[in-house]
């Protein structure tokens, strides 16, 4: 039995107390395991009639579950407005966030999943790492190149190699090292995170056509080739590279378990293309399990009852069932 | 009642024979207009059971198009080996393609339907043009930057700014001029050919989330911005630039009549993501109508009976309707 989720809020005034309150309620429907979540009580109470029970450590969590949803208490120092976000909201699902990392790593909660944060409004209270996922690697000791996105939906997960960059600049930004290093979190990440004993990983090309053979581009051959011939002699199931755009239909997306893809937009239409309301954002490379939704804070949203809990139910879901593979890896029920 | 279609072959040893034989065989359930195709009759029998009849003129087809494909023919030298190309048969395509262009440019063919060639192919015998866009663009009076491609699925239309050049080159390449000449050719393109009168273009950005305001590259500030609004000055309803992640599941498609993309995977990945097996390719800016099935020759399965009709047969059903529409403007019925 894997200890009780942490889920961090995020921002109060965002849609992240929304979601909780309902992926609670449909706790059953999804066979959810326990969870807390860690943040403004008054966040849920005043978006749901959800019942709400405080708790003073992650122990309390599993009894209360079956009848409230038990929040660790950080609590704003104003008001909470729905959809009106202010620094006292940030400041909040900063402390969360802190405090569901440390409970992480010590054990005392099985596995992370963050909520929707603003990201320029942890900036405005001083916070300095791009996002929450460099944030959560930095406390875990892990190196930003080696703690590695992914997004996860029901038929497809994808790896972007680059993410929030001007497209100009990816080229330059490219290396074999990078591929490779991508290419093996990737690969250990889904042995570790989902189980898959052998992933097939497959690499999109950077220019149309993958280039073809260099006659629209060279990324192919100066960095991909290369990168995917290291990571075969390593025993990694790579291949590619291929034509973006015939990569992510049903037949062939059926045929690998993950696409690394170069540049953001690259990685996110596809996967947003098809799973816009249950993507998973899963951080590869970490010694905990750390999910979260693949949606923001929605602002424009909150309050009014209108956010979908399809991202948060799956987040859970599969926190959960990574933090159980790993508790069998841990016991040595499964060897890797 | 629309001219019979001309569908020009492409190369006889790819799937067109196999798919043009498929389409006539579905012309019920489909619905499909009066077409005939060009090129050689035996590419047809060798790939299929189907009722071929020779022809000596367009105005035949009607009465033929019953019990038999009506075939103008252009016959290949050497013998036709599904799944194995030769000059011959490149030579074949490219005659047909010629005579099926002066068919419909002649208004004896009511539009012009282009089966798959392969371009190196082509380029081996001389040609010299990127693909059959452009040669049909050139030989309609047509300049490249006015001929725009558009594809079209079933729930989604995309037009690429650019298409077969290095991802790296693309930011260089792109100008306000080339977003609005594409604009327009677009907003005029839906209405003559699709018959929405006031189309809804949506521009996607370049950069990850339409670069933040600039702080993720400044081609939205630089280019699409000022392009949009010069469009919209002009009465065209263009919105955008949208983060290009969240413009393609199904809530976002609603919202428009077509994404502008500024590079090829931009527009490629999310219809063939979605609609693979059922995208057509139609140029829009040209006095004629033209369509083909957006998919390669697939010499892999040549003659193996494996090749899906489904874009085929949407290219046709395109055509026929964007014909129809032509000639209801032509003949004053609808104003534009």
């Amino acid at each position: 039995m894997v200890r009780p989720l942490a889920i961090a809020m995020g921002d109060p005034a965002g849609i992240g107390p929304e979601i909780i309150a309902k992926s609670w309620t449909a706790r059953e429907l999804h066979s959810l395991a326990p969870f807390f979540a860690i943040g403004d009580t008054r966040a849920i109470s005043a978006v749901a009639d959800t019942p709400v029970r405080r708790i003073d450590s992650p122990e309390q969590a599993a009894s209360v579950f079956d009848e409230a949803i038990p929040v660790l208490p950080v609590d704003s120092s104003s008001e909470i407005r729905p959809g009106n976000p202010d620094r006292d909201g940030a400041r909040c699902a900063l402390q969360s966030l802190e405090l569901a990392v440390g409970l992480t790593r010590s054990h005392a909660a099985g596995a992370l999943v963050t909520g929707p944060v603003a990201k320029h409004r942890l900036y405005d209270i001083g916070f300095t790492h791009p996002g929450q996922t460099e944030f959560v690697a930095e406390r875990c000791g892990v190196s930003r190149d080696n703690a590695v996105m992914m997004l996860a939906g029901p038929t497809l997960r994808v790896v972007p190699v680059t993410t929030h960059m001007p497209l100009a600049d990816v080229a330059s930004t490219l290396s074999v090292e990078l591929i490779v290093a991508k290419g093996r979190a990737t690969a250990r990440g889904l042995q570790r995170n989902f189980g898959i004993d052998k992933p097939r990983l497959a690499f999109a090309g950077f220019n149309p056509h993958a280039g073809e053979n260099g006659a629209i581009g060279t990324e192919e051959i100066d960095y991909l080739i290369p990168a995917i011939e290291i990571l075969r002699a390593e025993g990694i199931d790579a291949t590619g590279p291929f034509a973006a755009d015939t990569m992510f239909h049903a037949r062939a997306r059926s045929t690998f378990d993950a696409v690394l893809c170069l540049y953001h937009d690259q990685a996110l239409i596809p996967i947003k293309t098809l799973h816009f309301d249950e993507g998973v954002n899963i951080t590869l490379g970490l010694p905990i399990v750390r999910t979260s939704p693949d949606h923001g804070t929605a602002f424009g949203i909150a309050g009014t009852d209108e956010a979908e809990p399809g991202a948060m139910i799956a987040a859970i879901r599969l926190a959960a069932s990574a933090a159980q593979l790993r508790e069998e890896y841990a016991a040595g029920c499964r060897d890797k």
